[in-house]
């Protein structure tokens, strides 16, 4: 294993360099036809066996090994966010509101770079290796489903995936057997009020001011409805309602996610959410619609694949255990299919200001994260094919 | 006086042919271009002495009585509102969401009625009159104010508007004397919050749900802080935040108006705007904008006009005291400079529908209210030229 | 009349030391026994027929005149509040929790001053005097009421009534024709959360935040859902709930009160505030009651007798038109059944740091203002018996 | 031990009836002087050495063993509520307004019936044992503090203590290593407004709606300024304002809690508290005052202990790992001095309506539990004094 590990490090300038020509090109969910291009280009001339458009923009590509071991995939996502990049620097976002904000970037170049490395040593390789490539995380309902749908995990018998996470320090990686990321749901409200002249609010039926009471009344469901000792948020995202500063307008769209890790609990959040929407609206004389789309389901890693994560990670990098994750991932339909794990690695750096929130307009990370993913991917693999499944 | 009012009404259908291509043809505010020419077209072709571009897209027009009594100015309005037309007739506005949801568009026509009607019969006129089509009267700084910087009122002694009114019904007419319709000004308000992951609420600044903490706490500036026997609005008129369900937003945009008929009463409302503001964001972590823009003065109509309007429109119509208006015009501004008043025409008809206020996106009004406001600006000029100057 | 207001100028002393005993010694709404006996010991004493116990602890004296002109009413009240009063002088309050907070003491001392001085000159009356000592003007249903049904006018022509206000300067008084006092309703709002452990909220409904939630609420009344040219008031004054810092309350009781002068907005109010409490509650999981009392009407003065206050009372002292007062007084009730008029004092006095309003725990009156009133009232009187009757 | 088990098997009857005798007779915590006389007097008849007022009205009663093997304390609380029983059954509350709504006559019934059984047996107890009967765990600064200051765990070498709690079945208990309940600050705030008559809030500044924001901000703290996955509360327990309908409070006072396990979030949370409250306020023109009581720190129970729960717990009865616990103890005290772990017994019957929270008017438990609250005191002491030591 130390040949492929040092294989990476030596690899490391070119995943940068690939990560930054990504970076200035993000493409949104659903629409990561260049970003899949580019990855299958480099996929065919290392000679694997590529898939392109699975589910989507998704692709597989196979290497063969020797064919005594199990099958692994190893997963990254590739596409960006609609967010104005505000970063100061040459390798910024080319494209006017989108931004890889939350590091598909670099998860897409980390795999490009364990793919390199193994395909020019894939006669250590003790079974084959699928390499995911997977479009539109971001965007329910996700490109895992259908790559799932098409094939992507036929012949698979154990899957990884990591991501790169900045409050996290550069040099760890952290997992956690179980429950680990969140339910992530997502929601759309329309109040339907009644427009009218501004300086005539009795003639109207003012969806601005119900709405922002909505936005209050939401609050009380983690303040008040939720056991505190379970994880629960609800976020507000977007807020648009109005054209004119005179105008009282008709209607108030307000579009979030809810986040949780209890089947039940997500059932009594959308529940009390429907009461609230409905009767806020209908107390104030409006109308309303409320829309609540399932999203990804929690992530539940694998009790003895974590185990692995503890042994098998520790030997190329620290590893921690991981607090519950709120964010959602779509990497749960994998872990409903096949044996896994998914990860995270540390890509802070406080020293160098690389301290920006996923989805942060000035989100950006250390790099070298990425030769730690990708160690961190060969190692999981190694130990996969060599020392024992689970 | 008998001729001429037969006249109109003769001339009605024309009117509505007017009011109806006009309406299909909205044109926001400093944007009249199309309007002002056809205005300008039709005034040529009956022989006045017409400038345009007068302070921007405005029209004058003289048109030469005996003159022997005083020159009088007439004034109507032009321009449209960003609002999409949801009305289902086949005069609905063609252009996509702009619309004459406040009825300039029945102004322009009716004054273009009365130019016309007295344009046949000039030998009857003991003095000038002057004919203002004006811009931009729904956006300051407005177009009455550029119009009179370049001349618009040089040698007009008196000066009277008008305004159709949905909420008053179809038949009479409404005017008061001293302070009639309000202060009308203009607020924008930025929340400056800290974007990042709507999953991880604890590292951002919800600029969403300080925004709709704002909004709740404005609603006591009328409710608490205001005198209640002092008419006072505060009106949030758009509110706009975000763009993504899974992304807290960084950054929250709020637009609106304030209508007072007190200067001290408007100069407190400000400051505790002020207070408000930048207090609801900082106690929340975040920073803030406010730019308040004085917008027209109070109309205030001189006393003897209104005695006026009460003596000569009721030989026309039926006149009735009108309460105070909480909405704004730049007419205020000619009032400044000379004795006048502004009324209103009613043009609501409940059997008939008619019943959406002003700025509402079914607006529409009972066009034979034109018919009543031009026989009202006939009878005031009537009035004004022949019985008596105040 | 001189000689009248020159016994008026005379007695002032004796009127500041029955308002200081009065102010050390304030008796609740109902409770006013002491006060009462105080009152009559005087009266009786003067020789006039005094009837006590009427309608509660009400007293009416009547002083006969010549019998040629009318029968003139002049009432007072006489209750205190239950505030607890903070100012720091030697006539201070001596009960805990009550207080003179609105001058009712200084309505009793100065027609106790008239009623001795017309009982010194009552040789000078063209007609009877009814003094009315009222109670409980402070408290629906009020003292009013139940003295007229106890026969409180009987024979009465005209009735006039005076408040000393704070926010008038010494020296004016002021009246208005027609709508002039609010209507002043009361309501009881109970909100029925589940009480609980404070650290576990999600197991009760709590009471407090739907309460607040309330408040907010209540506030869109007036600053959305009234006509802005409308003064209205919703205030809240008391606000309870709770026994513990660590249980979650069971309960949350409001009262308050709603100023309006249009009967329709009146009931359009009532009906907008049983939505909300009762749809604020349901969604949040909690019942409730409402309990709305309409309180005092409007007070409505009579057009001709508002004139013979600018007339009459120039006579004494400067007259102002006033604005409308958002108070309520039980006087209304007199003013359904005789013609009269209520009118104001100047009591307030900004050098001397008389600025404090109604009902604040430092409010205090300049003394003098007892004296204009009382040669108000004698000038009122004078008018209506001598000068003609309207 | 099986001869102990069946002795309180035997007692259990009695226990009953101290229960419901205290049940009836409740007293608020720093008063409980007759629960104390009526404890001291049992443990005296059965020839304990009692020692009375330990720390207020605490009280320690040591029962001698053979001295071989350790000295093991065994605490109950006796202190009440101030809440009105609600409930309609022979035993309730006789006391108006006083409850035993958290189970402590319960905890000290049981207690007191260990005692009798050892007391009978004491020749089989390979050490001492003391039993504490503490005064006052409802109300910071708490008994167990001044306790412990005045000698109660001379001597000790381990302590247990028992909740019972109606949130589990009957027939189970519960323990957790490490951190279980949480830190239970209480705070008290004061608006300082501006008081004044209910008609004319411009005039005042009106605490019930600031107190009534502030609630609603308060909100927002766990809603979205705290890691969703770190337990955390804020409950406002008590609100009170105002003493009429028409008049506007000056103030207005509220009281309530905070619960956290992490000493960073503790602080955290009081400083978002302090900005909350002084800058509602301030941007609203009234002052503030807010007084923050650090209370009981969390209880961590030993990890060794909690073992010793999982192992001689299940031999009388089912164990379970229990979640968080959202209440505060001041048991935490004893358990920063000695050895030992707190633990949880079931005392809810949904069957039969034993469902009501802690602290509720109408709680009520299982009796039942307390039988296995006693089964399990002497199996953790048993396990303790012959087993092995941790």
């Amino acid at each position: 294993m130390e040949v492929l590990l040092q294989a990476i490090d030596l690899l490391y300038p070119e995943m940068v360099g690939w990560r930054r020509y990504l970076h200035q090109h993000p493409e949104l969910s659903y629409q990561e036809r260049e970003t899949a291009a580019y990855v299958a280009k480099h996929l065919k001339q290392w000679g694997l066996e590529v898939r392109t458009e699975v589910g989507g923009n998704g692709i597989t590509a196979r290497l063969k090994g020797n064919g005594r071991g199990p099958t692994v995939a190893l997963r990254a996502d590739m596409d960006a966010l609609p967010i104005q990049d505000q970063k100061n620097c040459e390798y910024a976002s080319k494209v006017n509101g989108v931004m890889h904000a939350c590091g598909h970037d670099a998860h897409t170049s980390t795999l490009l770079g364990v793919a390199k490395v193994l395909s020019e040593h894939r006669g250590m390789l003790n079974g084959d290796v699928v390499f995911l490539f997977q479009h539109a995380e971001e965007l329910s309902p996700g490109g895992a489903y259908s790559m799932i749908a098409e094939g992507a995990l036929d012949g698979v018998d154990y899957i990884y995936g990591i991501h790169l996470w900045t409050p996290f320090p550069l040099g760890a990686a952290y997992c956690k057997e179980g429950a680990f990321m969140a339910a992530a749901d997502e929601f759309e409200i329309i109040v339907k009020g009644k427009g009218g002249h501004g300086g005539l609010p009795h003639e109207t039926v003012d969806s601005i001011v119900i709405g922002s009471q909505l936005v209050g009344n939401l609050q009380t469901i983690v303040s008040r409805g939720v056991d505190p000792t379970q994880p629960c948020v609800v976020s507000i995202g977007s807020f648009h309602s109005g054209t004119s500063f005179n105008v009282i307008a008709e209607q108030a769209m307000l579009i979030g996610t809810v986040r949780t890790f209890d089947p039940d609990l997500r059932m009594d959040v959308k529940q009390r959410m429907e009461r609230l929407v409905s009767q806020t609206c209908l107390m104030n004389g409006a109308d309303s619609s409320f829309d609540y789309k399932m999203g990804y389901p929690p992530v539940i890693n694998d009790t003895d694949e974590a185990k692995r994560f503890f042994r098998a990670g520790a030997r190329v990098m620290n590893v921690e255990p991981s607090p519950l994750i709120m964010a959602g991932e779509d990497f749960a339909y994998y872990l409903h299919q096949r044996k896994g794990c998914f990860m995270f690695v540390g890509a802070g750096n406080r020293e160098q200001g690389i301290i920006h929130p996923h989805h942060h307009p000035k989100f950006d990370i250390d790099e070298r994260a990425m030769r730690d993913a990708a160690r961190l991917f060969i190692s999981m693999l190694w130990d996969c094919q060599n020392d024992g499944c689970n």
